[in-house]
């Protein structure tokens, strides 16, 4: 966990010294990369607001995702991460967002996606990049494996889109 | 957290029960009842969304919580925590709403709302249950008692409520 707060810590410095705000996006940590963030002190400085969209339903009410995409790609892709981070985005006053989607497990795996296999999503302005990994584990431990990569993609993410 | 974990799999099996879908209207937890929620695994079963509207502007935006009420008894109060889970309903396909704002340190106290000071608010259809309580700790410390508190509440409101 100190390595989620570190992580944090960085992330809070790097955008209040860029002045910019951010937002999550989250289906299979159901709030996890948002409760990390709010550890740190004064992080109201920085954060604007969270969407736990766990239903597909909740994806493309909140946060515009199409439903023609879900049914093309499946919930857990590239194609859908990258609409979540850019609702997330459309939908608050933030000017960044983190999106996580994955088959945290036990069940729920289909062809192709194991159990363990997580998209992830980070936009700023028009600029996106996503990435789709496997972890090994249970369920918690995927969890906490997806809230430690999404803080660590962030930063790197922001070096790159200035 | 096994207590969490523990109170996360009542609530699953009530709501399952009764077939209905819950949300999360989170500020000072950032997501944290969300997380504890999704712990539990097929809780895509009766959980269906969440919002963790930190500022508030996401408070308005997202949940439609009326400026004017915030200007007036400001973002930690009951009747804030009440429009709060109203609100989760209201843009949800979700039945029963949990709502947390709260200050949990170490900054934020206002005159006559100290450190610790957190309101809940629990809502089904027309019939909403608010609590102030102030939490003793650090800023971890209230946030893990805010989510305990408001895993316990759905519970005993869950009966009530019928």
């Amino acid at each position: 966990m100190d390595d989620i707060k570190s992580l944090a810590e960085q992330i809070g410095r790097v955008l209040q010294t860029k002045g910019l705000f951010l937002a999550t996006a989250e289906s299979c940590t159901g709030g996890g990369v948002g409760y990390a963030i709010t550890e740190i002190p004064g992080s109201s400085d920085w954060f604007d607001c969270g969407f736990i969209t766990y239903s597909n339903t909740a994806k493309a009410e909140l946060l515009d995702v199409p439903e023609a995409l879900i049914a093309q790609f499946g919930s857990v892709s590239e194609e859908v991460v990258e609409a979540m981070a850019e609702g997330a985005i459309a939908n608050s006053s933030a000017h960044v967002a983190i999106a996580t989607t994955g088959i945290a497990g036990p069940g729920g795996a289909v062809p192709g996606k194991p159990v363990g296999t997580v998209c992830f999503g980070w936009a700023k302005d028009e600029h996106v990049h996503t990435e789709r990994l496997v972890f090994s584990g249970d369920r918690q431990s995927v969890r906490q494996q997806t809230i430690v990569h999404a803080l660590k993609g962030l930063l790197r993410f922001l070096e790159q889109a200035g």
